[in-house]
């Protein structure tokens, strides 16, 4: 296809034109399609139904060592459990801490122990008005609401193919009130990048002014491989411990899209004074985890070839509707120079960038259709894309047959705001 | 019996030796029995394995509202599950949030919401030096250690036959700095006492000069009768209603001692903007909690009936070890004057009160004869029991057997402490 911005004005109406007829075909059709958040679908889910039909005769009620899990106690969460995330999570056991069903709440608790307590024996970030976080865009929406709630002003470092901007990110830490970041290391939300180990290395060696800067280390997708060819990534506490900042770090992954979102087992790791923190602050907060929970899981599950397992039949469900969405991009916006994405190996979105200042009109044009999609600023802090040109697309619940419909509207909806900036028409 | 300090030197020493003797036999055998904490036994467990025998086609993966409770969403919690802590909490199911396995961790949350974000438009508590809370002595450390946690300077005010002191309560919130208190409701820990009608009335009605004094109203052991004589809470959101106060009430419960400690379903019960507060914060820090387990939990328990018969084989399990405690208690302490303790008619413990000034004393005999007590003076702020005189007893998870011996002990402890101070004896 030729470069949009080639065309003479009548070839570009036609374009126009045609853009309009599809866009509306769908529109008389009527479609309710919703492609908002990352969820796996009900197939998905399915996958993991021996975990309800696990009876008690077969789970039994002892953790391996002795605990009965129907009872208080174990803050830390059961042996097994620790030992399975510690392997996924390439950490010891002992520095894990086996927990509930959501990640999110755990690094919620976490910035809000920060911000009443402090961390490394420094003063609780609450009391720093000038607070700040490093927000890397396009990002997690919960994550910058997570900031946003605790009043950590915000500064926008933009992702690359590696990684985020490692030197803008060296630059902005010499600010001591700069008390941290999220990242989602692997296959990234919404880019899917996976952060490079020079990247990662970076994070872990770089100096910063604020003795108390912690990363929150997101492995929502650390197993979430689609293709054969996967990400890899980088061990960043086996980094850290080289230079000496292993209390820089707070990881968390989940099996929330392992089996069940909301429903599964939650887990830190972390090191040192950070873990110790951590577990003192439990100690008061909790008796004990969901250890039953636990223990069911870790009867299916018993090592990460296990989770592997599970993971490709997850990958067998999600890679055609990423290949669908991906094909039609391919073939309606290839060559147009008015959009540019992602082909991600793994994780749960693909991340579409249109002509600045017209993410907000397709997604209007989206919604008119019957089309929803992750509401257009959410990837940026505070919920806007200075560029409005961001696009985070979530094809896992839909199924293949929708997702090509709506990747046909989304294409219809990216040409008709292309063509209406160029040809001067108001939206 | 008779009075200690009725009897003359020779009898006290008659007695004294008696009850040495008694003590060093125990001491001789070698018991080890664990009675700190108001942990279910094995037998109380099992009574819930049915929860784990639920299999899949049983139990359906969708809630009342057809959601896939196996999936992210509903942060509120599945309508049925609402609906049965409606019935047990008395409110309307919209009144209440369904969460994870923990009323504890509601709690803390709760208090670390007030203290960054503050409450009903107030303040941040953590913004106010002075902030203080009410502590009912003798009480539950637990919640003691979140108001400490949190910087909240507990003031003391003590427990009688009918809830705790509320003259001293309305002089005390006159302060503006006091910002709320935590309650045990129906079955005091640790005295087993049920606020009255009028005291439950008072805490409802009272004028605080803290706009956001807020009571954390723990339904811990809301249905958790022991004997057919049981004890009448009254609904505080009905008396709140009456004097507009509702906001001023964060009520919780769980069924971690009705089906699995650790891992059955916890709730909040509040109103107007209490209840908002509380959801806002929640849309950050979760997606949604594991409504497997509440949907599993509502495939057994229907309605309060359900949880009633449930009650009663728990209270056929517990009765017969309260009483054998109390019996020996009875036989051994009964008209000697050196200490007191209630009859509870539910709940979780004995609180006995033994000489001022001898509780660590007895404590550390007990311990010594490997009879393990709650901490003493952990019933208190700061760990501190001013009058050195409360003991915690919880008779739940020792067999009938061991409680017997455990009484015998205990009693023999009481006996030698009250005999050495009167006969100046150095412990």
């Amino acid at each position: 296809m030729k470069r949009i911005s080639g065309l003479s004005i009548d070839e570009l109406q036609a374009f126009y034109n045609e853009a309009k007829q599809q866009y509306s075909a769908y529109r008389e059709k009527g479609v309710s399609i919703n492609m908002a958040r990352g969820k796996p679908s009900a197939q998905q889910l399915d996958l993991s139904d021996d975990l309800l039909n696990l009876t008690g005769a077969q789970m039994g009620h002892f953790a391996a060592d002795g605990s009965d899990v129907r009872n208080y106690g174990g803050l830390c969460g059961i042996p097994e459990c620790r030992a399975l995330f510690g392997e996924m999570m390439g950490v010891p056991a002992d520095n894990v801490i086996a927990a509930g069903a959501s990640s999110l709440n755990l690094m919620y608790d976490f910035i809000s122990q920060c911000c009443t307590h402090g961390t490394g024996g420094c003063d609780p970030w609450i009391f720093d008005e000038n607070r700040k976080f490093i927000a890397i865009v396009p990002g997690y929406d919960r994550h910058f609401a997570i900031a946003e709630h605790f009043g950590l002003k915000m500064i926008s470092v933009p992702m690359t193919p590696t990684g985020p901007d490692m030197d803008r990110i060296e630059e902005i830490v010499k600010d001591p009130s700069v008390k941290g970041m999220f990242c989602v290391p692997k296959y990234s939300n919404p880019d899917g990048i996976t952060y490079s180990p020079e990247t990662v290395e970076r994070i872990a060696a770089m100096h910063t002014a604020a003795p108390d800067f912690r990363v929150i280390w997101d492995e929502a997708y650390i197993v979430h491989d689609l293709y054969e060819e996967k990400d890899e990534l980088a061990n960043v506490f086996t980094l850290a411990e080289k230079y000496g900042t292993q209390n820089r770090f707070f990881a968390v992954s989940s099996t929330s899209k392992i089996t069940f979102a909301g429903a599964g087992v939650s887990a830190i790791a972390a090191f040192g004074d950070t873990l110790k923190e951590i577990k003192e602050r439990l100690s008061l907060q909790i008796i004990s985890y969901d250890k039953i929970n636990q223990l069911r899981h870790c009867r299916l599950y018993h090592s990460v070839a296990d989770i592997q397992a599970q993971m490709e039949k997850h990958a067998a469900i999600l890679r055609p509707k990423f290949d669908a969405v991906l094909d039609i991009l391919h073939a309606e916006l290839d060559g147009l120079e008015i959009a540019s994405f992602n082909s991600p190996r793994g994780g749960y979105f693909i991340s579409l960038n249109v002509n600045t200042g017209s993410a907000k009109y397709v997604g209007k044009l989206c919604l008119e259709c019957g089309l929803t999609l992750t509401g257009v600023g959410a990837t940026y802090p505070y919920g806007v894309d200075p560029n409005d040109a961001n696009i985070r697309i979530a094809p896992s619940c839909p199924s293949v047959e929708e997702l090509k419909t709506a990747a046909h509207i989304l294409c219809a909806a990216v040409k008709i705001a292309a063509c209406e900036a160029l040809l001067g028409i108001k939206s």
